[in-house]
C-alpha cells in the first residue's frame, strides 16, 4: 500500500517554483520526501500576522495547500494541472511567527483522485513542551488523465 | 431567525484594515452588508495566477476568509480576536483572472460559534451565461467571551 | 448553467429503494426535484433520539447523504455506483423529532465529479418564526465513467 | 500535550450505550482508551450493505462519530451533551463486510472545542496487503461549560 515517490525533494521543489508564480512569495523549503509523504518548513514573517501577534489563516492555508501540492507531484510526477478540489483547514492553535513545519501523508492516491493529510506545527516555544500542532488539513486533488 | 448588522459597509471595511496588516495586499471592496448576509468583490490580478492561467486556490481561499470575517464582525461589531476554527473549500470551476464577486450568508450566529456559507463568482464571461460560481466554502467562527 | 433533470421524483425514489437495502429504514419521501435542485422530507422517530431528546447526527448525516444521491441520479440517470467521495456536515442546531425537510442544491455537474449542498430543517416550532435550519452539509460524489 | 484519559474503556462504553439508544443498533466495541487515542471495532453486516456489495456511507459516518465521541468522553469524562459540531468524512476505499477498527486522536482538547481525526480500516483482506483505510474523518466537537 505504501506509495514510492518518483521525485526528490530537489525536483519536485524546483518544479513548483517553475510553474507556480504566487508560491516564490512564500519561504517554503521541501525538507525530505519519503515513501507517501514529505516534510516542508516555511518562515512566517511579520507580513504574516494577524490580530493578536499570531500567523493568519491563509498563510497556513498557502502552506497546507503548497504541501499537498508537493506531496502529490512528487508521488505522481509533472502533472502541474493537478487541482485541489477540496481543502478543509482546522486552525488548533494560534501559532507564533518563526519557522512553522509541515507534514503531509497520502492516504489515498487513485487513478483520479488523490487525499493527503497536512499537520502544521509553530515554532518550539522553548519550554520543553516542543512544537505546538497549529492546523491540520485534509485536501483531495483531481489527477487529469493522462 | 434573521440577523440583523451593527455596522454598516464601510465601517467593518475601514476596521478590517486597520488591524489585519495582510488584508490590505488583496484589493477587495465590501460591496454590501444586509441582515444575515455580506457582498464583496475583489480584481484578481496576475500575482494570483497558477498554471493553466487562471486564479490560485491561497487568493480565493484569503477571499473566502476575508468575506467570512467581515460578514461576521458586520454582524457582533468590533471583535478582532473572533478566530476562523474551520474553513472548508470546494474548488468548482477555474476562474479566469478580473473581478470576483462573493456573497456570504450566516447560517447560524450563536453565542460560542458562527457558520456561515460563501460562494465565489469569476468574472462574466460576456457569452451570455453570466457569472460561473468558481468556488464555494463553509466556515466557522469562534466568537471570544465578551 | 441550470441542469435539467433526467427522473422525475417518483422515478429516482423507486430507484433508490430497489437498489439500497438500508434506504428503506429512514422514512424518506421525494417531495420535488426541479432543474438543479431536490426536496426531501422524514420522519424522525424515537428511534433516531440523541442524550437531550434531539435528533442523533448519524439520522442527518443519512438524510443528507440519501438527499444527495437523490439530487445526483435525478441528473444524471440510473448510475447506482455513483459514490460519496466527501460529505462534510455541521450541525447548527438541535432538531426536536418530528417531520424534517432537506433541500438540495446542485453546485456543480462535471463528467467526474458532482458537489451540492444539502440544508436540514426540524419541525416548524409553531411559535411563529418557521423551520429551523438544523444542518448544513457539502457531499462530492465521483461519477464513474459511462 | 498529550491528554490523559479519565474514563477506562469499559466505563466510557457503558455510559454511551446508558444515555445514546441508537447506538445499540451498532455492533461496536472500544478495544483500547490510550492518552489522546481510542480505538473501536465493529461487525459490519448485511444491514449495511450499500449497492456493489460494500458497506454503506452512513454506517461509516455512525462509526466514525461514535469513535470521536467516546474519544472525547473518555477523556473529559461523563458530559452527555458533548455535541458534534461539524465532522468532515472522506470515503477512500469500498469496505468489505466484516470487521471494521477505528483509531481516534485527539488533536486539540480545549475548554469549548475538542477536534479529532478517524481513520476506519476494512477487514484484513487475506492477501497480505494488510487492513486497507477505508475512511478518514475529522470531528470538532463543543463542550459545554462545566
Amino acid at each position: 500500500m505504501t506509495h514510492q515517490p518518483v521525485m526528490t525533494a530537489q525536483e519536485v521543489s524546483d518544479y513548483v517554483l517553475e510553474i507556480f508564480n504566487e508560491s516564490s512569495i512564500y519561504n517554503w523549503t521541501v525538507e525530505a520526501v519519503t515513501p507517501g509523504a514529505v516534510a516542508l518548513s516555511m518562515l512566517a514573517d511579520e507580513r504574516s500576522i494577524r490580530p493578536g501577534g499570531t500567523v493568519s489563516g491563509p498563510t497556513l492555508f498557502a502552506f497546507a495547500d503548497v504541501a499537498a501540492y508537493i506531496l502529490i507531484l512528487a508521488h505522481i510526477g509533472k502533472v502541474a494541472l493537478a487541482v485541489t478540489t477540496n481543502l478543509a483547514i482546522n486552525f488548533l492553535n494560534k501559532p507564533l511567527p518563526g519557522r512553522l513545519t509541515a507534514t503531509g501523508r497520502l492516504i489515498k492516491l487513485g487513478k483520479r483522485l488523490a487525499v493527503c493529510e497536512i499537520h502544521i506545527f509553530g515554532p518550539d516555544s522553548g519550554d520543553g513542551t516542543g512544537q505546538t500542532l497549529v492546523a491540520q488539513a485534509t485536501a483531495t486533488y483531481s489527477i487529469p488523465p493522462r
